[in-house]
């Protein structure tokens, strides 16, 4: 790689120049973005970082003393490292509750589904509600939504009138309903490019789980 | 939500047939996927996720134990959380190497970017070799391949020639090179249907950084 860094004093000169137009425009653009609030933010799409950015977030949030909580609303049939690590070093600053019972496939039994996930919803609202809490993750609450175990309508509507401003909502899950993006602030989907599951290549620790 | 509880015994034995006939086909599906690799995963695309989803398999390779390292090439102009939280509680299991300067537009310097986009690459390549280290963490690494500051196709044939085969190497950064997405075993394009900096939102502590 050693050819592209002889640079011509000429090139060099015509990158800097490039850049601080760049920087001119990007400083004017953050200028205008004096604004805090707190986000509904969604996590969707059937690729993978949905729920470890949601924990990336968490851990951002934990590294700034600022108190949160994750709400599970499925529970994978795995071991969750995450949910240890959050426990054992930081059950100061994030709760951790952990409601579904496993992927809705694993229990058969939609009455159990449904009230799990009531009960996730249920503490889920006490905790948003709390303006203390400054980050409240909802983990797959999005297939509760999209098997209708939950109402969307009824979600959205409590956050917009109950949220506290300061307070971000992250909610992950592949199919996030329509009426859910309509009310976030921010909504990322992740595409799946390629993936190993299709290679032969099982759920790893560090990657999956 | 109460009448969605009301459900009969027929549709909940409906649901019940359903919902073993996709647990019987996910568990052959599974029962394929008994390979272990380590793998290379390139997270890219505009939307937000690259890089706390980076993090976010850090810290499961930290719950589970597993000796892992962050290279850093492009500093962002804000103090970074994760960088502290990492450091100050996980410093035994996590090396942390920020080596760029930050943005390439706030530097205006392209020798010095070069430079460091380097000295980020040799760094990353001692670590990549070391098999102890079961995840290397090449964040904003993309950004410093499209930019033309290290060379794709060596990067490429370094992962292929020297990665130990159960080590991870995750790279992120938008505008990721197709010769990269070629090599690598799992690809995630975060897709941006939303984002609230064009509403005037500024970046916030939790979200952002």
């Amino acid at each position: 790689m050693s050819e592209t860094c002889d640079i011509t004093p000429e090139e060099q000169a015509r990158h800097a120049q490039k850049m601080a137009k760049k920087k001119a425009a990007r400083d004017r653009m953050m200028m205008d973005k004096s604004g805090e609030k707190g986000l509904v933010i969604v996590h969707t799409g059937p690729g993978k970082g949905k729920s470890s950015s949601g924990f990336g977030m968490i851990m951002r949030c934990i590294a700034h003393n600022m108190p949160c909580a994750v709400v599970q609303f499925i529970k994978g049939s795995w071991e969750t490292g995450e949910r240890r690590l959050l426990t054992d070093h930081f059950g100061d600053l994030c709760q951790f509750h952990a409601m579904g019972e496993g992927f809705t496939w694993e229990t058969q039994d939609k009455s159990r589904d449904i009230a799990a996930a009531r009960a996730g919803w249920q503490k889920a609202r006490e905790l948003i509600r709390d303006p203390a809490i400054r980050m409240v993750l909802l983990d797959e609450i999005n297939i509760a939504l999209r098997y209708g175990y939950l109402d969307t309508a009824q979600v959205a509507d409590f956050l917009a009138a109950e949220k506290p401003p300061m307070s971000h909502v992250v909610l992950t899950g592949r199919g996030a309903p329509q009426p859910l993006i309509d009310a976030a602030d921010l909504v990322t989907e992740m595409a799946m490019i390629k993936h190993p599951f299709r290679a032969g290549i099982k759920a790893q620790a560090g990657v999956e789980f």
